[in-house]
């Protein structure tokens, strides 16, 4: 197959260097820039030391990237800043953009959200949302995939399938989430030294996080009404790794079993989904995957389940879930470049 | 005042120790025997390290106790172990007991969830439940305390106010709580070798934790009809701390401004709950303390609040709460010796 | 005892925290301002939510400090603003200095380590440099004491005593250091992340770090020659602790026993140094205490020997020792507020 | 090329499991075996969940392997267990042991460190040292090759070119070195548990640890004489990696560029050694990979040298190179599933 020439546009982050850690085992990707506005100039070495050895290019300034030579941009930008930047890319490009800027079709509830209008709202209908396993046929005709949040990739990977059959209610869905510190970026903030961080947790962002309306969406849209879901969030001492423990409530008449078939039945050809059935999901065994696994467990309040969801946020959560988008944008083995293991310990 | 006589049995776990290191500063109490059969014969500091420089005696066999000389009995043996060994004891002793023993009123609910007849039946009647902000009155004049386990200590002390006022509904209760791993005890397990739980977290015991049955009681108790709670563990790669999400559904015309005033108005005047205004509690807070912090928010769900609730662990959730108990029932201040400010970072 | 009215300048970094924490259990002390610029006008316990519930006044500027109301001072500024703010304190302030700005005696040195020169020369001839163990003496009658820096008190008290009694040869001693994360202070930078720290290490400052001056300074002055030594520090994923492992040269004719005599009879009879017997010291050991434990070691290598020296970086490498040299220039018992046990797990 | 059939035996530790991940990305080799006495019978996914998701078969007892159909066999199981093992399988197979049974040559020096007699001292004659970067010739056409351990792994690789061309003197070599859990093996012991280790540290088997003789060994052959090392270990709080620290004097008129030099051509057209020119080696950068990276500082005291060192100790410390020794072995390119980029974050 021919080689996709790629440009990581903001290639700084953990997510920049969760990208190029997989693609420098992609057959088919060969990473021809990239860029980082406040570190152009400098080796990738400097910025990452863990990719010291790598061969790649320094990293140059967004402004300096010829899109004559790349296929496919992979956009690592913060949110707000990348709506502009993907607007001005030539239409030959295939992009996966990996910040919040695409995910919200809805234009006023992103205005809502986010604290500013939407500055391409033409190119947000194009965008296809980039949840592979239950929208892969309109990513794989996509030119612009917008890849979901880290949390609204756990919770609706278990949610949308148990509410498309209407096996659970709507209206009293409860995801507590525990994710690790790289989810938190890599700027420089107090609140995320070390030292404020170890041996010890808390909740934040109680009641307004912005995943919320992402989950939301995905969720009404399979359920066929609006759903506003209980969201929150926790900070938890590990490198990556995110667990959602979901409380739901039977829909009338329904079993544990029928949630645990129809997850079963939706995944069971998945190599990305595994629907364990012992031990609840562990973030142990995603870490450094582009794996979910999702276990469903009966809860003592008669006609309750939980619902326990285990992603890598960095991989599944974003870059490996890019790279998986990618796959099925260009016509490669879905699994090429993710088939690693867990590493553990 | 006079100097209590202590003896601690089964001195050589994470709740014995945490005993030692508050008693240590404790001005009217003097650590007179120290039991633990397997590790008897062994200097403390041989047990516990950072013990090593205390000057406490060599550990000895339970038998080997003269209980002539002691006052006050603190039991940390394991559960199922502790009702025979403490039926045993003379009637001059006051016992607080840091097991599940005598946790439990009902002997048939302790029957059930610990797989064997209750062995002290009648010792059970006289048990006092030692959650010591809401049952001080009972504690000061009580001869046995059943000190409450951690997790039933923080979702009780917010829960069992809000119950007792309607305050939230009784038939929706769910309690997502993330533990560190102390709770888990020394016991030599591979689960909890630092290379099996750090860098990652899981759920255990889902839908059958032994402390869901304590927790209901309290919660029964207070709202006067049965209650059952969802409860849902979490092992955190963090060494202390508990921090417990819960989630309720405010009563019929009740606001969430009415939780907070609630929980102000009950323990203003108490020296170890602190209701937080702004900030979601974080473990951080309470580390080493005997400290309980909790917050109420509004959830985006309406008719929805969710409350987070701090303890250490291994203080208010285990030594220090045995401690303060200790205080009430010999008449001392009872912040004595557990005043200490945590320790962070 | 009468109360010494306390100012803490620079109240809001970690060695400020640390010194509160202490200063709460002090019987003889009462903390009067705690001074911050950039934080100036916020509750403490939005600057520390661990200290939320202290009480304590808001953090104001320095230059609102009426110091006619304060008996000491400790001065928490970073290095090389320290000089020009002591300078200007009013004469009837004792004054225990956390910066390293009066550590050097030799204002050359301290102006080729610290890359300009030094701001207050006369007053550094004032300075006593506050090993309190060994220089005890002298800071009885300090106005003003340079607190020793982490590393340079884990080395200098086994150290000090060998050179003085020419039990090690001074010309080969190798001291690899290994630091808690809080010995990088709290500014947000990059590098000290959870994410870049937590489950890796390495070595920094290789032949470069300040502290080596003024570890040299005490041991040229102990042995009567002047020493260079090699000095090497290391960042580990923790959060307090300082574990310096060396490696010595017996004197000619020297054992290893003879070393171990020397440090048990030089602290037999001080609270805070432990000469431990058995198990190597451990971090553990000391957290958040303000002992130092270290035990001598026979190498395989004939004729070498090796010392091992633990303690918290923030407590008897900081704050502890500012206030334990407090306690000896006031004439309190010099434990005062220093005898807790170390917090483990 | 054809592929190799494998057995793994003592497929239940940490070394194991991290064959296990390696291999299945080795395009020529298949898992045909896992042995683990303990745990026969059981699923790979029970005992390793990370591993659930792998396909491979149950864990078998070691007496049911057929080894008709198996080519290559990892062993992993513990010192003192192997010996008698490896000498009773088939000429047919090719063997690479992961435990210390095969690595002294000598085995008297043997006895003496392991307490008791060699048992097949004629299969000592025949095993080839696997360093692979320094003996691969004799790898080639070994029968049987005993994986280095992790810490002499990681001191000779860079002491051993350096004492080969009479850079360093033989006889002041001191190395301080630091390693994650992982080394310390799955089996259940009190002192490994994750509350005993977390956030804290401390030296162990100073001057008795076992990879001493084996480190000395390599050292003096290179050197031609006799070598004792002052050889430290200490225990971390992280998963993986080794970080020594290592401490030489420079040879009469020999710089610290002479070191550097030699390292880098010793090195230079090696995949798996990089001699870093800048930043000092961290663990974070060969964390998962089969890296050894270095480098080389000037100490401040004249005459003396740092050489840093980190390798994964599951990775290029065990497993990772003992597939490299199997590619060596078989004709494979060296670098076969050894190619992944470090994880990190």
């Amino acid at each position: 197959m021919k080689k996709q020439r790629i440009a990581i546009i903001g290639a700084s982050g953990y997510t920049g260097a969760e990208l190029i850690r997989l693609l420098l085992l992609h057959p088919y990707a060969e990473i021809k820039e990239l860029t980082g506005d406040s570190q152009a100039g400098k080796p990738l070495g400097e910025v990452y030391p863990h990719l010291a050895f790598s061969g790649l290019p320094d990293l140059v300034p967004l402004s300096n990237v010829n899109y004559a030579d790349i296929d496919v941009v992979f956009c690592c930008l913060p949110h707000g800043t990348t709506q502009e930047v993907i607007a001005g890319l030539p239409k030959h490009v295939k992009i996966i953009d990996l910040s919040a800027d695409f995910r919200l079709s809805d234009i006023e509830v992103y205005a809502t959200w986010y604290g500013h209008a939407h500055k391409a709202p033409d190119l947000q209908k194009e965008a296809i949302y980039g949840l592979t396993e239950l929208y892969r046929d309109n990513i794989k005709s996509a030119r612009l995939v917008a890849n979901p949040g880290c949390y609204p990739t756990s919770a609706q990977l278990p949610l949308i399938p148990l509410l498309g059959q209407k096996l659970i209610n709507p209206d009293s869905i409860i995801i507590d989430a525990k994710s690790g510190v790289t989810g938190a970026g890599r700027s420089a903030k107090q609140a995320n030294l070390f030292t404020e961080l170890n041996d010890g947790m808390s909740a934040y962002g109680i009641g307004s996080h912005r995943h919320a309306p992402e989950i939301e969406q995905g969720l009404s849209q399979s359920a066929g009404s609006e759903i506003i879901v209980s969201f929150t969030p926790h900070l938890i001492p590990m490198n990556r790794g995110i667990l959602s423990t979901i409380y739901v409530t039977l829909a009338q008449g329904k079993a544990v079993d029928a949630l645990k078939d129809c997850l079963h039945k939706t995944y069971q050809d998945e190599p990305f989904v595994q629907v364990t059935k012992n031990n609840p999901p562990s973030t142990h065994q995603v870490r450094g995957t582009n794996l979910c696994v999702m276990g469903v467990y009966a809860d003592r309040v008669p006609g309750k389940a939980i619902i326990v969801s285990a992603i890598d946020n960095l991989v599944k959560g974003a870059s490996g879930q890019a790279i998986q988008n990618m796959n099925v944008m260009c016509g490669f083995p879905e699994t090429t470049a993710l088939m690693q293991t867990a590493v553990f310990p």
